[in-house]
This record gives C-alpha cells, structure tokens and sequence, in this order.
C-alpha cells in the first residue's frame, strides 16, 4: 500500500496571540516600539484543538496520511530586522512545527523555517538548520530572496551559498526553495512573488552549474515549479544558447517539483512534461488559496484529486505519492522505517 | 482565405553601428562620456538586405504573411537616463522600424517604443504614441516596469497610468505589455523577467478594477499569459478570494494572449485554458530563443507548427491567425482594408 505523503503544508492556522506577537516584535525590529513583546506560548492542548480542526481534519478528508508541515511561508518576513529577530522568530515558528510533530508523529513532519536576513549571514541559518535536523526536522525552507521582491541576495548558483549546500549535504536534507511575503506593491505575494520566485530561481540554475559543483545537492521548487513546465520550450531553448548541458542532465537528478497546480489542466501539463521521478505530491495544505471551485465544487488545493484523476500506473502512483520523497528527504524515509511504514 | 498575422515581432537584427550609438549614448547618460554621440543612421539599401535576410525570409519559410514589429525589447532600457535620453532612443528605435513598414508596406506594420522613464513622465509617452499613431503605428509596447526589475511603478491598476489609458482609448490603439532588460542579476531578461512581468501584471489586474474603469482598454500580455494559463486554478481561486468577478467577466473581455510558448504541452494548455478569442498568434519572431528543437529539428519560436498541430476549426483557425489581431488592433485592420486584404 502506498502511503500519500504530501511534501508542502504550512502550519497557517495560528491563534492570534501567535499574530500579535509578531506585529509587536517587527514594531520593535523597525524601532516604533520600545518594548520588546514576550511570546505568550501556544499550550499543547490548545495546539491539539487547532491541528485537529484543521490539517489532520482535511488529511482525513482528502485521504493523506502524513504532510511535511513547515511554519507560514508568507510570515518568515526574512526582510525584517536583523539576525536576532531572525533567530527569534525562526526559534518560536519551528518550536510550534516541532511540538505538532510530537504531538502527531505518525501525521507530520517538521521541515524549519531559517532566520535568513538581508545581509545575508549564513552562519546562524545553518546553526537552527542543524539543531533542527537532530531535534527530528527533515528539511528547510530556504529563500532565495530574503529581501522580498528585491532580489537582493546573490542567485543560487552563486558560491556565496556554498556553506548552505555542504551543510545540506552533511545532514543529508533537502531544501524546498520559497520565498516569503513580498515588500513590493507590484508583486503579489501568492499571486506573484511565489511563482516569480519559482521561475527566476530554476532559470538561475539553468544559467550556474551548482548540480555539477553539488552533485548531491536536492532542491524542490514548489507551485509545480512554477511557469517553467508551461514554458519548457523556451528553458531548453535557453539552455542551448547559453550551451548548457539538456534539462534531464544539467538540473533534474537533482531538482524536483511538487504538485500545487490547482487546476487538471495544470496537472496534466505538469505530468506530461516533468519525469515523474522529479514530482512530489504537495498541496500546500492550508496556503495560499483557500476557496472551493465553483467548477468542481471541490478545494482549489485539493490537489490530490487531479492526480488521481490522472489513472497513474500502479508504480507511478507510488512514486508521485511516496517513493520519491522518501528519496528526497532520506531523514523522512528513516522516521517512517522506524515507525515499520 | 485566413492571413497569418504574427503579433508580435521585434526589429533584433539591427547592424552593429545602431548597437555602437547606444552603447555610447548609455556612457553619455551615465555620465561616463563627455560626448554626445549622433545616430549614424541606416540606409534604406542596408535596411532592406537585413529584412530580406531575415525576417522576411522567416515569414515565407513560416508561412506567415504579415508581423507586427516593434523594436527590440530587451534594448527598450527604460531604466537608463532621463526623458531627454528615452525620447531620443525611441525616436531612432521607431523610425527604423516605421522605415521598415514603408519599405515593406504589406508585410509589416508598427507597434512603438515609449518613451518611459524610472521618474515616469507619461506626456513625453503619451506624445510620442500619438506621433507615431499618426505615421501608421497600430500600437504600443507599454513597460510596467521601467525601473527593470525594481517595479518601481505604480500597479498596473492604479489611477497613476489613466492618462495612458485615455489616451490608447482616443487613438483606439491596444498595448502590449512587455517589460525591457532586467537591471537584478537574479533575473534573468528573458528566462525570468519577461516572464515573471507577465505573470505580475495578470495578478494586478485581478487585484485591480483596471478594465471596470476603462472598458474599452485591450491588453496583450505576451509570451502566453506568462505563468497565468499554467496556474489557471490558483488565479481563479485568488480572484474568490479577493472577491473579485470571475475571470471570464473580470478580465478577460479586455485581456489578450499570444502564442508566444515554445513547445507543443504549453500551446495545447493554452488553448485547452483560454478561450479562443483571447488567443493571438504570435513568435516573438527573431527574438528570446533563437535555436532549434533537436526533439523536433524545427526552430523552438516557430509556434505556427503547434497550433497547425491542433487541427482547429476552419472558423477557430481564423480568430487565431486573423479575426483576433483585427479586432484588438482595429488600426491594423483599417490598413489591411485599405490594402483590399
């Protein structure tokens, strides 16, 4: 029996106070309060209530087993203040993940926000990112834009990234690359800076030779990988002029894409361009768009069901919904062998 | 009998004495050179050898029978100087191409430059619309994004471009939006700016009342709808969530798509996506991906072969190739009228 993992959920069903906090704590980071907020805490029981409601609630519904959860992505705001409210921050939203890990082990895996900053110092980023891999996490959420639309980081394939990777590679993780709430007016956060983020970052790749410097480096860029399967001409077009290796050579042993497309026709084109060993079923559970379509009278995110829509092939099926991201995140497929999953 | 009117084309194979003033009228801008350099100008012998050679050559290899032209986008460079300096390069950008369309009156017609700058005047743009409207110019390439990746300008929606608007509604010309070279070394010009604006713009104009406002304004975003049909889902969706009409209703009786998606999958998920009428063919041609598909041995830009491939209606066929582009480019249509065409 194949397990249905899904490789992108958010805890994004925070109490207020969790809210609060944070306003009072980015207040005190641009310096219009002096007072620097306490985090009031999120008791086991009322976090119990909340993740029963809401994302084990729609596992059981839409029929999941276990979602890699991490904290909001549109709330990481790397662009606010410096490393320690970084530190602060990221601290507080993984301590949240890892409790709801304990609280549901068989449910969920933790994968950590990083207290990545505009200045860009790596070293705390790979500090939690290690002390949350031995607390249990499997993987990171690593934005490639910490300035929020502003693109002021070097791009991926830069050796400025280099420690990121061998740390990466030491704890044997994967990245899910994402960005986080966008500064710019222009650009939308889920509309725009997501899917934005997505293409720019596997056009840098194609430009840069980080899988060749990196050979066991993994990266999932999510929203089904954003325009790049939808502009797969252009991208392998690209990739000659700039004489660079084919597509399946030069980035896809080691880039992945996950399955938050919210539409069949989305899907099908994902399905009919990408391997299917470089697709994992994500939802992004409680994300970005959070209404039924009136054309299906189903969830937009309820992505489950376009897949299932597909009539995959036996192994196919459990590639897409298990086997692959049991390969990506080996720290995942250890936990699940250790639970005799 | 359907013509085969390619929307959108670009003047990318200018000699290198126009590449050479640029170059030097940049330095001057920039305060880099003292001198302020004098077009050499283009004969009009020199300008008819290189259209020959190239694009004419195409449109009969193609098949196709007319390509609106506009100068090349990438070199717009509104981010560099001021109005003095934008005006100056748009007036030598357009005349070429306004030369073009003189020389080969039934092959080309004109779609200008504007004039923008990161301070973003609109009279000396709107001047030069008009200007150009009344040489024989069908359209505009209108740059949401002048400061090059910065987004700098106001949305799309906001009341800020309403001269613009009015003034396209006096002269009854469209706009192409399509953006210039990226300034962000993250962004790649054509594998991530391009594409990331289009998908930008499609998300403000779900944000915005741009078209509730000024109901008869046309729009064309190029290369596909960017992102947009890929993620038709996560738009519709956006847009309940926003409490916005439905996309049918909200934006798509003003809003155009080009053909501009270089493989089979993305042109099949356009047409399956969008309607008909919404859809203009179009190549980009001689522009972002000059390479040929060693899948299919044909050149990635020659997107007639996969719509061709879609074995259209005879009726369908037509609104792609010609019923469309007539209709959004109404000046286009007064001139092929008057060419008995």
């Amino acid at each position: 029996m194949t397990l249905i993992i899904d490789c992108h959920g958010h805890f994004t069903t925070e109490p207020q106070k969790h809210h609060d906090f944070r306003k009072a704590q980015v207040a005190y980071a641009e310096g219009k309060a002096h007072e620097r907020p306490v985090y009031p805490g999120i008791s086991d029981e009322e976090l119990s209530v909340i993740v029963e409601g809401n994302q084990l609630r729609l596992q059981k519904e839409r029929g999941s087993d276990l979602t890699i959860i991490s904290p909001r992505a549109s709330g990481m705001g790397h662009h606010i203040g410096n490393v320690d409210i970084a530190t602060e921050w990221a601290t507080i939203s993984n301590d949240c993940v890892n409790r709801i890990v304990d609280l549901f082990p068989e449910n969920f895996a933790g994968v950590c926000q990083l207290p990545q900053t505009v200045d860009g110092d790596l070293k705390p980023v790979i500090a939690e990112l290690e002390r949350r891999v031995e607390q249990g996490f499997v993987g990171s959420n690593l934005n490639p834009d910490p300035s929020g639309g502003r693109w002021s980081a070097p791009p991926i394939y830069d050796e400025w990234w280099d420690p990121m990777w061998e740390a990466m590679a030491a704890l044997d993780v994967p990245a899910m690359i994402h960005v986080s709430g966008s500064c710019e007016r222009c650009l939308h956060t889920t509309g725009a800076h997501y899917i934005n983020a997505d293409t720019a970052v596997f056009m840098q790749l194609i430009q840069g030779d980080l899988f060749e410097r990196h050979p066991t480096l993994r990266l999932i860029i999510p929203h089904g990988g954003g325009a790049a399967p939808y502009h797969w001409g252009r991208y392998r077009g690209l990739s000659i002029m700039l004489e660079k290796p084919p597509l399946g050579q030069h980035l896809m042993n080691n880039l992945f894409f996950d399955t938050c497309v919210y539409h069949q026709a989305g899907i099908d084109t994902l399905f009919r361009v990408v391997d299917k060993k470089n697709i994992l079923f994500g939802s992004e559970l409680l994300g970005a768009v959070k209404a039924l379509d009136p054309e299906t009278g189903h969830s937009f995110d309820d992505t489950k069901r376009y897949i299932d829509a597909l009539n995959l092939s036996t192994e196919d099926r459990h590639a897409i919904f298990e086997g692959n991201v049991r390969r990506v995140y080996p720290l995942l497929d250890k936990k699940l062998k250790a639970q005799n999953r």
